[in-house]
């Protein structure tokens, strides 16, 4: 999407390659929203350090550094024998699953590389094959988001406040985003509307990653404390919730999403405003019987006991707020089940979750 | 209540008085939680000062104070001519009041006091009259929250797991608070029990205050983010809330309250979860016919979008972490609807609001 750089706005892409430089290029989602940085991580094992250590984040955007990383693994390998090559190949294919190891995408993503790959008759070909599966994986979550944003971007009418939760972005995929591509196609269309971001604690993405997207996009927005979204519902101000999903379980239609995601569902239902989660195919979890088969990750205490931000200087820093001895339960997810939800926005229409 | 000094237990008043110095004591709230620090204010501008700068902070504290700093002003006066002694008080009466000019509290305890000192024949029976008078404010305060506690105990059976809202403890008033008294009065009798801290953002009272004061005491307890509460209720993990008020409108029923209470109001109704409201009489408003009345008091951007708390040196410091072009919507109070509300503890027994 736009992101103005010294006043011009270019085109930035969350993931791209560089195929001169056999470089995987990385928005360094580290420092935003206080710097912007595009990264050009040149050989396979920096590519899955950038995935483990969240330089890049996000399902559809860690699917094609995956994807990427195995090209660019592919692509540096220098020897003739087949053998030699395809071992080379499987332990690239480690390495970049080994980065993220509970993730589905980089593994999902990775296996079409590989797949295509096979096709190849030459060590050559192979690598030619794997590069173009790799941009092809990126163009088509590309087009997924941007089908999203097509299909969602009715909901949204002129004058809309809408209310989302977390960062399901561009900036976690490769472009559009899935919870923000309506926002970005009603733009097109020439809406005027509001977003209303929950900071989305304890790591504020919303806050940081959200409002920084809609603010280089120059859509109308604030943020707000995720204590503020009932007040502001009772009072009438918020006309539709749209938010992303880490997971949708086809068997009942529960969401898995981010802490915070099922208080707005119940408080949205109570209020009478329409749910949306918007979601790419690859969301969807065939496997599980129910959500409560989901193992939700506790994370570290630290999180919610204190925040980063950057200090009057600029420097990145963490101050603790908690008292001192206190400790924290930090679960990472919750689960909305499908009453709540008023639609699933996918790349091929508007799902009723409950038909 | 108990605060450990180089481990040692020590019994403090938010709020005293040291009648040979002419001095009020306040625990300085500013430096909580991360230092533990009681300040000797000599003068009634200082006083009133420390009302305005939160050294002093919630509704039983802020009229101690007020009623305190009255007697110290009222004693400070060293002349003889009547007309001229109620000139001096009616000017610190103005002083103090204009502290914290929306706050009903410190009006109403100086009220009491001035009441008390017309009873006086000489100037010198006035001054011993207003420190009687404040004094037995600041008693009365402590008996109010104590008895609120009595009644509440009762609703924490052993093994329960307690949630509450930003903070409604002994920093709010005198001693004992009103949402944490019960807690204080379980643990007496010897019940064991769990409370989840909401941290409450955006100025985390939660797990600042309220995480502190149950360090302090030896309670069990956590700090969760606010989006974290809906997760533990689908998880059957809260058996209670227990929140404090800043306003129960007699009228409706309606309480008014940190934002982010009426959200979890909404979510304890949806899981069947207890729901009570602890207040003094004090906090009743018997003029507004409906919480549509009260004027939500919206604050700085900045509480929002950045958090203050100390760094790795032990610095108190204030980071940025939303986007650098964003602004927030900061609602301070939200106002939850008697119908979510099981009862209201109050020193005289717990009240169906709904009957």
């Amino acid at each position: 999407m736009q992101v103005r750089i010294q006043g011009r706005r270019e085109h930035y892409r969350t993931v791209a390659f560089d195929a001169d430089r056999n470089a995987v290029l990385l928005i360094d989602q580290r420092v935003l929203p206080h710097e912007f940085k595009i990264v050009a991580v040149s050989d396979y094992e920096r590519t899955a350090s950038a995935i483990s250590d969240m330089t890049v984040r996000g399902a559809g955007a860690i699917g094609a550094t995956a994807a990427y990383g195995l090209a660019q693994g592919v692509r540096a390998f220098d020897g003739a024998e087949a053998a030699e090559f395809e071992s080379h190949v499987a332990s690239v294919y480690e390495t970049l699953k080994n980065a993220r190891p509970t993730a589905v995408d980089p593994v999902n993503a990775m296996n079409i590389v590989r797949s295509r790959m096979a096709d190849g008759a030459s060590i050559n070909e192979k690598k030619t094959l794997a590069l173009q599966a790799a941009e092809e994986f990126a163009d088509e979550d590309v087009a997924h988001c941007r089908a999203i944003g097509e299909h969602g971007a009715e909901l949204i009418k002129d004058g809309a406040r809408v209310l989302t939760h977390c960062n399901a972005g561009w900036l976690a995929f490769v472009d559009f985003g899935t919870a923000t591509a309506p926002m970005y196609v009603a733009q097109e269309r020439g809406r005027a509307f509001h977003v209303f971001c929950d900071e989305t604690r304890p790591r504020c993405q919303g806050a940081a990653l959200t409002a920084w997207e809609l603010s280089e996009q120059g859509i109308s927005h604030e943020v707000i404390a995720d204590n503020a979204a009932g007040y502001l519902m009772q009072r009438g101000e918020i006309d539709l919730v749209i938010v992303g999903a880490d997971r949708l379980i086809a068997a009942t239609g529960e969401v898995a999403n981010k802490i915070g995601t099922y208080t707005k569902a119940v408080l949205a239902a109570r209020h009478g405003i329409p749910f949306y989660v918007a979601i790419p195919l690859s969301t969807i979890d065939r496997e599980l019987s129910s959500g409560s088969d989901i193992r939700i990750e506790e994370r570290a205490g630290d999180e919610v006991l204190g925040a980063w931000g950057i200090d009057e200087t600029g420097r990145r820093r963490y101050v603790r707020i908690a008292a001192p001895e206190s400790g924290a339960r930090n679960p990472g997810f919750d689960i909305t089940p499908p009453e709540l939800i008023s639609g699933i926005i996918t790349p091929h229409g508007i799902w009723d979750v409950n038909g």
